[in-house]
């Protein structure tokens, strides 16, 4: 079941597929999707919405997770933040895809087993249990790929549960 | 020229439409799009963009102004709002239709002569500048109209610096 797992942001939202088979979990592609700066906010929102719609396309996930916002010491940029996410929940929800929402600790606590883990941590994390060569750059593609293994487990263990 | 005002929320958000001719500005709807309490965030903020799709549809504004958010001493409910605002950006964008924002205090100094007059001046001067027999409510579609009017005024001085 291929689980694609998105970190929204502006100027760099992180994306990571992975399958999640049976006994194993396997890496698929991640990355990001990028806008540039001297666009206007909702062109960047659009453009960003617009990419992840061709990935959704391309890669046809059965799951989508994405991260859900925390309070942040810098309100402005987190507004920004919290407009692109409105708008990525509204296309998939507008395309009745299905979508989960995790907090960032939720996903580290399930990744690392520490809610508060850093964020290298959560790289090692996600290249041991992808068997990856390399650490995955950057964070944010890291933290996409943490949050489509985390949904994977979750999803493991309510198929568990039910048996 | 159709003008529309839009003051965004997940709960409540307030629309105000205005003809704006040469001499004057009138009257055409305002009220407010509402969402239930207990559906989910995703589903308030479709539902939302869907009720504003469909009066954008219905009255086929020439020009469509936003109000701007600002900083809020609830962060947790200025998130929810920014990814409200968000969506309907998104859309209003994808739509290639003229959007145009402003910030409440520009609307307030535009309207009222004050960047901080308070909610019931806004009223009044909105009551006043489209001749209605009774004052605007609520709140929502009211600061709708305001920023209609607003957005009207602008083009107009717009037209005037051109000629």
């Amino acid at each position: 079941m291929l689980i694609l797992g998105i970190d929204p942001g502006y100027a760099t939202t992180g994306f990571g597929i992975i399958d999640s088979l049976d006994d194993r979990i396997k890496l698929v592609d991640f990355g990001t999707v990028n806008t540039a700066k001297d666009l206007p906010q909702r062109e960047r929102v659009l453009q960003t919405v617009d990419d992840l719609r061709e990935l959704i396309k391309e890669f046809e996930p059965e799951e989508i997770a994405l991260e859900e916002l925390f309070f942040s010491k810098n309100v402005k940029t987190a507004l920004k933040v919290a407009e692109c996410r409105g708008a990525i929940i509204y296309e998939l929800t507008r395309q009745k895809l299905p979508l989960t929402e995790y907090k960032p600790n939720q996903v580290k606590s399930n990744i690392c087993g520490n809610g508060s883990a850093p964020k290298i941590q959560v790289q090692k994390m996600v290249q041991m249990l992808l068997n990856l060569k390399q650490l995955p750059t950057p964070d944010d593609a890291a933290d996409a790929l943490a949050l489509a293994i985390c949904h994977a487990n979750h999803l493991k263990q309510k198929i568990n549960f039910l048996q």
